[in-house]
């Protein structure tokens, strides 16, 4: 199995400038899927503005440069001032998965 | 730090048995919250029935003694039958972690 990181980051929202976070998570979202070692990302948010987003990388690495992409920092700094009521981020390797359906199934 | 083992569970719900399914979580969150090694649990689902959960581990003993109840293994089985479209499970071992806002703000 190749190396995977896990970044898992749930939240829950502040009700602030929902126009604006949703255009820039829409932006995060893609820009993510753009950087060097990004293997994919799950994302839920349910009606009471707790969400929980994971991210998958190649590397500790593609973690850290994702972090200091100047307009993810940027998103960061707006997140923490304005969008978001908490959070917590929590790194994770991986060391095995399974699927329903299986892959033969 | 402690070890801790983040197991992730992302899913699609079937528009299957409802009640049957919302029991069914209530009482696996119950008994999870009681099993040895048990250290936490975050969960959100949204009104397409794309759902995350995330439960804590002390170590890969504790997920796989989880794995094994008779209780889990019914709800397992049952989760294959009618609750589920697709899932994926992904076990990880926690490296670091952060938060907002900070255990001093």
């Amino acid at each position: 199995m190749r190396r995977c990181i896990a970044v898992i980051f749930s939240s829950l929202r502040s009700t602030d400038d929902p126009e604006g976070y949703a255009t820039m998570a829409e932006r995060m979202e893609r820009m993510a899927a753009e950087q060097p070692g990004f293997l994919g990302v799950e994302s839920v948010r349910d009606s009471s503005g707790r969400g929980i987003t994971v991210s998958y990388w190649e590397s500790l690495d593609a973690v850290r440069a994702w972090r200091a992409q100047p307009a993810h920092i940027d998103a960061q700094k707006k997140g923490i001032a304005h969008w978001y009521r908490e959070y917590r981020i929590r790194v994770c390797e991986m060391l095995y998965e399974s699927e329903f359906p299986g892959p033969d199934e």
